[in-house]
């Protein structure tokens, strides 16, 4: 399925450079690259290369107009040596969802699923075995034809790094949900993987950070009454014993973390309600005692517990975590399943071989 | 005041190569570029260095979190040799203010100005002096630090790349006004020039291409009733004698020519109101011929007369542009100050000695 993808092996190999065992999260990248060039109109063939700069002219459209568009998925390698990827398919897709918005032309799904693939293949030795280590995977488009017009570009590049990767957070999280900035608007790119999405959330999360919070969620831009989702998670809250997350929208990025929680959960018989979910009913939850829990939910955070939230100058803690919570059943469920460690009912999990 | 920018002047020119009677607009770049790296929590000197390509990590948060800013300017040959700017410092103000939004690191106004003046200096026979024609400045600011923390970069890159260009648009702009899409939100990143912002209209435009028009007038993202601006434009109506355009808000970029045609009307007697203006007031405006004319004001489009625009599947035509339109007047005004034709009595010219 792969023996069409052209491989050029780097000469020397930087994994003996490596500490795997206090990796950090997306700071070193693998020896190899995918990379395949959109130009005169069409996708060439995906090579595998070594890992590499990237030269581009200063009128390059990445650098002024934001054309780019990214995912995030993770490998990981089971006690037999076996890599697996999870859900793959919907991280392609998604990506094409992200591109047509933003006016970049979509991918073939042989490109980019045995591109990948194939660059497992040559890098399979970057994929950690350490528990709750993993190969962080980052596909991404962006606009790399030229000229100062505002309009899209004529060329682009597909490539796909990988790092050896440790948790996301460390430490507790603790939020802030927001009541002025806006991540998304209605009719927006916020649904989309783009990359502006992420630039317009740093100042508001740096104003956060320095108030104490680690993470902002964010609110619908009309009224900020209406929890939407985290920077690079979508949020559940736990009240009494029914879990509630926010429906997706066109300002909410549809996470493959997300939905695969909602199906867990359901098949679990833990009650999930997908519904609005105010500020209001949340503050009034942890108010009463019924917030039991609150978790913030995406691949590279994985399912990520929330230990307190400001809201309007007041701070509102979390109870402490229990072994029952549904945050620690859930996240052992989807990582056992992610790392083959229990059956996959679902038929989420792919071997990469 | 320049003396202490280093220049490292490019070994040949490809001046002859260019045929500056046929300039399109962004698409010929001058030989050289200034070029400044925010490394170690400052700015180092900026350098004139030949127009040359950029290197990068395939990491480098540019490619995925779209941290980046730009302006747009223009420089302006004199009848005497002389060369001109328009309100520069307005454009090195608002660099600054998009790029604390970004979460980018404001730039030094010497850098800014003594590297813009030093690269023109050194670029000076790239200024065309046709009329109508120009040197277009594109200052940039992007995120050149690696990482796939979706977090702040830790390094930049601030470059001034200029390009000798003609009219931005070739015939008539018709435009759609905008129901579903949006181009901001309350509380994002709007008056911002981020370059997320360009990439999220390019695909509702090219569906406003396909059916005929030109460009997109973007509304308010809450309730679609409020006109806000135009791609690369802001936008204003005249009804009867009176000129109308929108406030500036967190959602619209407060336009350099916006706010001097607002100036130039008052000096002129003409009634401006800077108020929310609402699709319904400008399509009853159609209807009962009130509405005189609508028009783009912009850096690259100068002023832009709009011929007619669409709105809910219903097509709206603007009465013939007349000699005494606001537009040719407003037009001959602002770019007659901008090349020295005419005394500047607000004092928005600068030269570059
Ligand atoms: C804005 C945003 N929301 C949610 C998620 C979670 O999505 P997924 O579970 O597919 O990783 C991510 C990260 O991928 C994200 O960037
Ligand atoms: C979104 C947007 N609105 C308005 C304008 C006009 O602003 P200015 O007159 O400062 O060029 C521009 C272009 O610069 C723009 O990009």
């Amino acid at each position: 399925m792969i023996h069409d993808i052209e491989v050029l092996k780097a000469k020397t190999s930087k994994i003996s450079e490596i500490d795997f065992n206090n990796l950090k999260f997306g700071h070193v990248f693998s020896d190899h690259m995918l990379e395949c060039d959109f130009k005169n109109g069409e996708w060439e063939a995906p090579k595998v290369v070594p890992y590499q700069p990237i030269t581009l002219d200063p009128s390059a459209k990445i650098f002024h107009y934001g054309q780019s568009v990214f995912e995030g998925m993770k490998a990981y390698k089971d006690a037999d040596g076996k890599v697996w990827l999870f859900r793959p398919l919907d991280n392609f897709k998604r990506l094409n969802i992200s591109s047509k918005r933003l006016a970049i032309p979509e991918l073939p799904e042989n490109y980019f699923m045995d591109g990948l693939k194939a660059l497992l293949k040559v890098d399979e030795d970057w994929i950690p075995e350490k528990e709750g280590s993993s190969l962080y995977i980052r596909p991404f488009v962006f606009a790399s034809g030229n000229g100062f017009h505002a309009s899209p570009a004529d060329e682009y590049k597909f490539i796909i790094c990988t790092a050896p990767s440790g948790a996301y957070f460390s430490g507790e999280v603790k939020v802030l949900i927001e009541e002025k900035y806006s991540r998304s608007a209605n009719g927006g790119v916020g649904f989309a993987k783009a990359g502006g999405n992420y630039a317009g959330q740093f100042y508001p999360t740096q104003l956060a950070v320095e108030k104490g919070y680690q993470q902002v969620i964010w609110t619908d831009d009309t009224s900020h009454e209406y929890i939407e989702e985290a920077g690079a998670m979508n949020i559940f809250v736990r009240i009494d014993d029914t879990l509630v997350t926010a429906p997706t929208s066109d300002r909410i990025l549809d996470g493959i973390t997300r939905k695969s929680i909602i199906e867990l959960a359901k098949s679990e018989n833990i009650p999930v309600e997908v519904r609005k979910l105010s500020v209001k009913e949340v503050v009034e939850a942890a108010q009463n005692g019924s917030l039991k829990e609150m978790f913030g939910a995406g691949t590279a955070a994985v399912i990520s517990p929330i230990s307190g939230f400001g809201y309007k100058d007041n701070d509102y803690e979390l109870p402490k975590l229990t072994d029952d919570s549904y945050a620690s059943f859930l996240k052992k469920r989807i990582t056992d399943i992610q790392t083959n460690k229990v059956e996959d009912p679902f038929g989420w999990r792919m071997e990469v071989k």
